[in-house]
């Protein structure tokens, strides 16, 4: 059923050099192997693009939302066949990619009715007043697509990050067309969900520069992608080294582009002592539970727990150990990153001051084994090394004097995605003190839940200061990702039949901004 | 009257190098002598701007505004002290010197309205549902300051870009503490405005931290406050090499930041055949009138006529000579950019096909004398030198085949700030297969009118593609401006007073995104 060919503007490729994805838990290679893209392919997809980019940054709203629904159904339609791939490629267990397949599909039906609504054009008019000195103009604002998009797909999401995945969603529903550098982790499941978006272009009349898919694993398919001329912007969610390549590349091209890479968090938790004092002990499974999900492979895994030293952190820590100690090790998603995970733990472990609290059950070469450790507040804003990512089940518990203490780790960490307390209402003075300084290190805090989990809905961010993204002005997962790919062009003078139907006085659009007072209808 | 002195968070200070500002008529040193700012300043005023954030990040909306109108009233009561200084150190005549500081108190009041609307503040709830599964949290989102912001002064609008131009006021609306780096060019302009803000900010019972105006000579000064760690955003208008030197500076911070450059461009306008047919005389005076107006020293000069051969476009040719005889040469605001221009002027000369149509009057060597050459499409779509910005009353009429080289003229442009159709209705079909290209080369269209002249209003965008601007995404001009200095954070499960009231159930805010729908108050 699978070619392993190259989709390029709906033409499938050959080429004289192949690669395999193999099987997550095994190493083995998976059939069939698949046709590494070429520079050629990349010039190629980037040149259709940029033509079907006329066509689809104009396409009427209503006909690109109806071609975003007809996408997910497409994707909805591959069901078994194209979880049991994702399953062997990546490792991850069924339930999860079912969900994720669920995700997936209504991220990109939350997208058509945001398509649909509008607001995100951001319409403004500003009549003119003749009478003015100097003469006001008529002045109309909305935005546009910014072009054509390069998504890097995430092995981590083979589905919900990947081929038809939030940034590929967002872009789309922006008017760009997307050209996919496919992770070479998961190519079959790249090319199942290529194809499924490669039929719904075509049934819908769209030309199929609109979308291609370009797997490979040499780092240079990437670069030039992003170096290519056509591509506007770039998607793209992976390791820190990745995601500063790739801002590099952009930033050295003739015509500089913006690169949304969403690269590395340690998502602290701050557990506030009267909160901790309550329940140690389900606080401690639940944090067990979220810090092992998926063998630790979330962007948003706790990789921090802030506590103040006593008693109660005490009961935690014994309880965490014990939870700890009936983790299953998990398959991890790719050899390389079982790899960085076993050495990544081993460095944290031989950190000044790193004491090992407590492990999971071993398991194979490819499984993640949860790792927790804890070190005094002092040591661990000694060492700039104890905030960096290990990608995987591990964590550490930062001992603090109080939470004076507490306040100056969170003030010394990088940008984060997320940031957590967990508090009960004798908590709250102490709690508003910490939030100013939460906000400013990270896109999103949560009260009273574990980071992992993030819902697709209008007001979630996920972003964050750099490095958690390289770009905190924006989010990667819910309908204002969308912003990212638009830009704002201003009418003056210009008469009614050039205008875009938005913008002309009579449209039924949502939400509109006239002479400064904001206009809703229907 | 004038000190010299520099000021960090309220402090006025004195150092051991001082410059001079220059007459620009005459180029003689004015008095007083002004003190170079030193890399300590620098240091000094980004930490109090940091310190600062933390108040004015936070302070209520209304009383953020209060600041921005105090800030105007003060400005304004500088009156004529202010007019006579900007004068002698940029050579523009009273009554746009009058007229900017108009616009720049204008535009203080027009943000500080924009901070009360408060929509730019995104705000959005997406309530609980706990019978969902997995149960969905309760999510709101708001736009929050970025943190301290880096304002270069610019030569060619003394007040309305400048230390409370537009930058400053986006800024400032935005909740971003201010560090300006004053233009050398005018210092003593720099100094009185200065006084304004600061009396404004001990006035408000705010932060001294807040504002400071750093003036130098040095490249090193800008440097220093680009690099340094507690800027998290940076805007800037002047010449691209500038700009593209800030934006390599950002790029390698440690902490990257995103750099509002607005840089170069040529501003084409096209000449539609009817109307051209129409009045050619008309269309010429306009033309040789926008192309000198403030000695061409705009961002939004008409550099280049785009215009199909024939009898129309010789007729129009004749009027523009002819208007063009009678232009006074006029003062330019520097030395440097008076013979920048000559030696731009007399380069576009020289390259292969460039004709001269004629030349205003001669005049010092301090002034700008205009000069319009003609080419062929052909010749100029051979050499890349024609599209490059002549800042001062330089334009270059490019005389197409037909209206299909006009659009391959238009696509070889690089981006551009704006772009302009004369036309009449015969002239619409065509326009409307020129339109899409000019919405991918600019940021703002312009209908039967000239580009000089940027409204600040809601609808304006002063923006547009690389190198125009460094962020296309962006306006530097208008209420939109505001969102250059915003992220977004969104906060999970949070108890209700831990909010923003903004965030609140029951907030009275003006616009907020409720469970999707959008919900208009008052």
């Amino acid at each position: 059923m699978l070619t392993g060919k190259i989709l390029v503007a709906g033409q499938w490729r050959e080429s004289n050099r192949t690669f395999s994805g193999l099987d997550a838990a095994s190493g083995e290679a998976l059939k069939p192997e698949f046709f590494e893209a070429s520079a050629g392919d990349v010039a190629d997809a980037c040149a259709a693009a940029a033509e079907a980019q006329k066509v689809f940054g104009t396409l009427p709203l209503k006909e690109r939302a109806a071609f975003l629904r007809l996408t997910a159904d497409k994707i909805d339609a591959l069901g078994d066949k194209l979880t049991q791939r994702a399953m062997a490629e990546s490792g991850l267990p069924e339930a999860r990619l079912n969900g994720e397949r669920g995700r997936t599909v209504g991220q990109l039906r939350l997208f058509a009715d945001e398509v649909e609504d509008g607001a995100w054009q951001d319409l403004r008019i500003d009549h003119s007043d003749p009478g003015r000195t100097p003469p006001k103009p008529d002045l109309r604002m909305r935005k546009i697509s910014l072009g054509p998009v390069a998504v890097f797909g995430a092995s981590n999401f083979p589905l919900a990050f990947s081929v038809a995945g939030g940034d590929t969603a967002s872009a789309l529903a922006a008017g760009c067309c997307v050209v996919v550098k496919g992770h070479p982790a998961h190519p079959g499941t790249s090319e199942l969900v290529a194809g499924a978006i490669a039929e719904a272009v075509a049934e819908s009349d769209l030309p199929a520069g609109i979308f291609s898919l370009l797997s490979g694993t040499d780092y240079a398919l990437g670069e030039a992608l992003v170096s290519d001329p056509r591509i506007a912007a770039v998607g793209f969610t992976g390791s820190r080294a990745g995601g500063l390549a790739l801002m590099q590349l952009a930033a050295a091209r003739e015509v500089p582009i913006p690169v949304y890479a969403e690269m590395s968090s340690i998502n602290p938790v701050v557990l506030m002592p009267a909160r901790l004092k309550q329940g140690p002990a389900d606080l401690a499974l639940a944090y067990v539970g979220s810090l092992s999900l998926g063998a630790g492979q979330f962007c948003t895994n706790p990789g921090i727990i802030l506590t103040v030293e006593g008693e109660a952190t005490d009961h935690f820590l014994v309880a965490t150990k014990d939870a700890l100690a009936a983790v299953p090790a998990q398959t991890m998603l790719t050899g390389g990153i079982s790899e960085a995970y076993r050495s990544g733990v081993a460095k944290l472990g031989g950190l000044d001051g790193a004491e090992l609290l407590g492990v999971g059950e071993d398991g194979s070469a490819t499984c993640g084994r949860a790792h927790v450790y804890t070190v005094s507040g002092a040591d661990f804003m000694d060492n700039n090394n104890f905030g960096q990512e290990v990608f995987g089940p591990s964590s550490i518990v930062v001992r603090c004097a109080d939470l004076a203490e507490v306040a100056r780790v969170l003030e010394g960490l990088e940008g984060q995605l997320t940031a957590t307390l967990h508090m009960i209402e004798d908590d709250y003075e102490e709690a508003s003190r910490l939030i100013p300084i939460l906000e400013q290190k990270a896109g999103r805090i949560i009260a009273n839940a574990w980071p992992t989990g993030v819902d697709v809905t209008h007001a979630m961010v996920h972003g964050g200061p750099y490095p958690a993204t390289s770009d905190g002005r924006s989010t990667s997962v819910g309908t204002l990702a969308i912003d990212r790919f638009l830009r704002p062009v201003s009418y003056q003078d210009m008469p009614s039949a050039l205008l875009a139907s938005q913008l002309q006085d009579d449209s039924s659009a949502t939400l509109r901004r006239i002479d400064g007072e904001w206009l809703k209808q229907h």
